[in-house]
């Protein structure tokens, strides 16, 4: 009988990742938006931490050195990091606190803790991905060949829209000029547009069937997306990093950008595309 | 000594919607999104009802009606219903039992449950709001003169931002050609955009601080927004529809359509009229 669930090797990870979106979901609720938003300085991907990040990191790094294996940890404030003694051919744990970083700081509930397992450098090595959703408690997981889960109920794959007409579109990244320029481009071809300003949530959201497609117009980074692309992917959807094919690729560091999709096929993936081109 | 809260008179229809909302929650989590979606023919609004707005309806119908209290209900699928025996210069209920209805046919967690009461036929008569986000429970109230608060905390009026640069922008009736004209004209005036796809939750967020601002794109009606402009200007928002000076006119009705906007200065009201002319 094949094996239900994530896989009993990923329990402790996941149980570590779950105390961790607990206690960060307990600290923001305790934060005002002015509290949250208390400058910390730069973080090592370049933007001015505030306070919710640092929180959220330091709650991460704490969860993962309990479990007390060696790892190296990727983490949008903090860098890379090396816990229980390093050593070769350790597990990469790449994690993004706060994803939907504006909301967070501004009050709005449309952020998230992304969190991925991965065997190796690469976006294609990711194996086991979390992402908790604080406005809502809603949980996305997935595990590489073994499925997606919201809250534990497995995803199934979502029937694919018209490929000419997408009803519900996410857009993230959402400047006036960026958008001006795609929603130009996307009369006939939409229904709605939806912008909900996180990267992973928007990803989530299109793997579990709640809009058809989405389409990052700024520049993603792999912190972002490492666990909603294994949603999305593990419900049967494409995802490209501008293309499906550059996916596998794509390094797991805080310097490389690259825009993202994700819909049902080939065809909506460079339409998609095409909607950052100036 | 000033009574604080929404007063005393209110009570007891505050805890009728809370008890509707409350029946709400509990019977959209126990539909999937292709049950909440059936199709049960025409409201009196003109759209086609589906399975969750008519159990919503039908929900806050029988919370009204358990009050005992004569009264008018105006509600998008039953339209003008009477209870309570009539009689004359009776109050009227306003009630949006699924604001966001794409979103919650798709199980997309961005949808509310709106109820106002009122003195009288227009806009300017509502005293009484309750918007209920039934992605994250959370409950904004307003009573008017006497404030607005969410789950019961008092929302204090939010510092302006600077006219000529709003932070975070949320846009409503977002179709890809109305963003794509509304988007044009914003660059350099915004700097990120929203798109929820719910007025009143929209409306709700800028009175809490979470935007700076909102427009509407396309036309609302009276039952989108009766109980979300009063948490709006109870927080001391100005709301246009389309001019500020318009709102209490506006009849409570199905038939009226109106661009709704909201913002904490009338330049910026203006600003976000011009964003729907063509």
């Amino acid at each position: 009988m094949p094996e239900e669930g994530p896989g009993a090797d990923h329990e402790e990870w996941l149980a570590a990742f779950r105390r961790a979106c607990d206690r960060i979901a307990d600290a923001a609720a305790a934060m005002t938006p002015d509290r949250r938003r208390e400058p910390q300085g730069r973080g090592a991907g370049g933007d001015v931490t505030v306070l919710i990040d640092r929180v959220a990191e330091d709650v991460v790094l704490e969860e993962l050195e309990a479990l007390g294996r060696p790892m190296r940890v990727l983490s949008e404030e903090a860098g890379e990091v090396v816990l229980g003694g390093g050593g070769a051919d350790i597990p990469l744990v790449v994690v993004d606190p706060i994803d939907g970083s504006l909301n967070a700081k501004r009050g709005m509930p449309l952020f998230a803790t992304s969190i991925a397992l991965s065997g190796g450098p690469a976006m294609g090595d990711v194996t086991l991905g979390l992402v908790r959703d604080h406005g809502t408690g809603e949980e996305w997981t997935a595990a590489r060949g073994r499925g997606a889960w919201r809250d534990g109920e497995r995803l199934a794959a979502q029937p694919p829209p018209d490929p000419r007409r997408l009803p519900v579109l996410l857009l993230e990244g959402a400047t006036p000029a960026r958008v001006a320029r795609a929603a130009g481009r996307l009369d006939g071809r939409a229904g709605r547009l939806r912008a909900l300003g996180s990267l992973a949530l928007s990803l989530c959201h299109v793997a579990g069937g709640r809009g058809d497609a989405m389409a990052g117009l700024g520049p993603g980074r792999a912190v972002d997306v490492a666990a909603a692309q294994l949603v999305a992917r593990e419900t049967g959807l494409l995802v490209g990093m501008p293309r499906v094919e550059d996916l596998p690729g794509v390094p797991l560091d805080l310097e490389s950008r690259f825009r993202v999709s994700a819909a049902h096929d080939g065809d909506t993936i460079d339409l998609l595309r095409s909607l950052s081109r100036r």
